[in-house]
């Protein structure tokens, strides 16, 4: 039933206990979504509420631990054996003297891993404080490890199974790009194009069905150009404004976004001009330069050389690594393309490199995601990489 | 710029701090979205970063704190001043040494404010375990007060404004439901269906763009029907097979959630029109008994007294208090409709009954979306209380 083989799962798990001995974690608790669905095949909105999948040095498989009402969404999309599915009484949820982490305790007291060392995701989202305090309170003699990112990083180098839901990721995103710059037109309401927008991810081709991404369509017009995590409105959009989109294609959760400028109208102003100039300049000339074996600061100081003539400045990180993800972030908080990151990019990593500026005036996003190759790079779609006026 | 007038967001700042009095909370960090939007109008997709608004008790207006890039959005959404709206440098985002809680530590020291007793919202997701150790390590002098939900109190009884936004969510939530009804058929892809319904959803009427909900689309057919949290793939609808559907309005983030079951045939089987017929019922009774004086458990007990001569058995809560929201949950956080919840119900409460029932073979959801009345209660959509076939 999950959407991979259960082989790749198990593979997935064998290198999360590789990573937990290297860390002295003897036990995982794992809250991320992402983290939940790599390891098990786990895929349900049931992240509202706690719930974690458990990884042990001592016992082969996973166990799920969640809501009543979700074990039969755990057992329709994961690979895990009854056992292995454990459920909590309805009233844990949201209440003021139980809490689901007294649960998961005591699934670690009968298992006796009450004394060991055990992992938590410390700066995830879906790991709250309280959740730390119920655990730590109800397993006073286990030594508590911060476990954050851990599976993240196990998830940093895709296998061939994953490139290929990528890829089919990248499909979409071109239908979802093409149906953006089609839609959006002077005098259409923003929420009208939003609406097309998300059709187009959710439908994704004739053969794969698209999903929902981890972050909704942004999409800035006029004044809003200024600043990149905004949506849409009533709004219709003017002539001789910018749109700055940044979307993704979707499939099974696996991420490839693209974000693109539209202007419309025939003459952009100077500086979005330039700004554009430069920024594409920039990034074909970055592109050129991943590969690997050089570094994620290298890759950032690659973009910064190929700007410097400019006045261009970006200030923020010029990417990041990304594939399987839930809301609230594509992102996989693990390479961040900066000064200070001595991560060594090798094959089958997939990266977003978005040179997002974001002026008081006017603002430009374009991007590429790449696949890292033996000896180079590939898109994930076949796009052009340039300002859209229309 | 926000989409209430000031001085809704005035007299929300001024519940909250009679609320923080009362709890002995001097200096509040806000990190839920729904309670940031709520006080200030931010309304960005930028909570997948640490960010806060802070309300203290010696300083009228409220202050915006969040990551570079985004304070744009801020000055753009909110009606704060812009002394109040407060950045932090990229570097400090997904960091291995800063963390944005360095940077809001940084500024209650400069306000002189980390003597006080700061309240954090210890099991809001976006509150993360780490969140609270950094804040901690930084201010020293401060004694922390959990003010978990504190402000999602204050939310529970919505004003004029709010139900307005409500009612148009309403109108939202009545085409979302009708298209689902229209381009669900025997043959169509789970995903293509996903996406027209996407679509009503971001369109909204003629006159009001519709949002991103906090939950997408929920919709399980065939053996997925046994559990309530799944969304869709390529699946194609089969003849005689149900669909459970749990979907909403939403505009201005503010939700009208609906949920109905659809049988694709004339014929569905015994248990499934058994189970329809007791819950439908046991709605409707409840429905006439929810008014302002009577106590959420009690709401919970006049519906299990309603379904009492059927077997049908309800485990997990009837419902819940709903308004505005962000992923990954349109539930409030507040109030539960369930033993042992006591509060009283009052005027302009919204609240949000499912007595969805999942069985191993077949499942059933309807649900009603009400406004408490002076005298009663009202539906925020016009929409028959049925099993639907086709």
């Amino acid at each position: 039933m999950p959407v991979f083989d259960v082989s790749e799962y198990k593979e997935r798990i064998r290198r999360t206990k590789e990573s937990m001995q290297e860390r002295g974690v003897d036990v995982l608790v794992v809250s991320q979504p992402a983290n939940m669905n790599y390891l098990t095949g786990y895929d349900g909105w049931s992240f509202y509420v706690h719930q974690a999948v458990v990884v042990a040095l001592d016992q082969e498989e996973p166990m799920w631990l969640g809501r009543g009402m979700d074990a039969n969404g755990a057992r329709l999309t994961t690979f895990l054996s009854q056992d292995n599915i454990l459920e909590y009484a309805d009233d844990y949820v949201q209440s003021l003297t139980k809490h689901p982490m007294h649960f998961i305790a005591d699934v670690l007291k009968e298992k006796g891993w009450d004394r060991k060392r055990v992992g938590v995701e410390m700066d995830q989202f879906y790991f709250t404080h309280r959740n730390y305090v119920e655990l730590e309170k109800s397993l006073p003699n286990a030594t508590f490890v911060d476990a954050n990112a851990l599976v993240n990083w196990v998830r940093v180098v895709k296998s061939e199974a994953e490139i290929t839901f990528l890829q089919r990721a990248g499909k979409i995103a071109e239908r979802v790009v093409d149906t953006a710059v089609r839609e959006i037109n002077v005098g259409v309401r923003e929420c009208d194009a939003a609406a097309e927008i998300a059709r187009a991810q959710y439908r994704g081709t004739e053969e794969f069905a698209g999903d929902y991404p981890a972050i909704v369509p942004l999409m800035m017009a006029g004044e809003a150009t200024s600043t990149p995590h905004l949506t849409w409105t009533e709004r219709k959009y003017e002539a001789d404004e910018a749109v700055l989109l940044e979307l993704s294609g979707v499939y099974r959760h696996y991420h490839a976004p693209i974000a693109r400028t539209i202007f419309l109208g025939s003459e952009p102003p100077k500086l979005m001009r330039e700004t554009a100039d430069v920024v594409l300049e920039g990034l074909e000339k970055t592109l050129e330069f991943v590969k690997p074996g050089v570094t994620a600061e290298q890759v950032e100081e690659a973009w910064r050389k190929a700007i410097a003539h400019s006045t261009v400045v970006k200030e923020s990180r010029l990417g990041y690594s990304i594939g399987v993800n839930y809301p609230p972030d594509w992102g996989e908080q693990t390479i961040s393309l900066r000064p200070g990151d001595k991560t060594v990019i090798t094959e089958n990593m997939v990266l977003h490199l978005i040179p997002g500026i974001w002026y008081k005036e006017v603002g430009f996003e374009v991007d590429a995601t790449i696949r890292i190759t033996p000896s180079g790079n590939e898109s994930l779609y076949e796009y052009p990489i340039e300002l859209i006026t229309k």
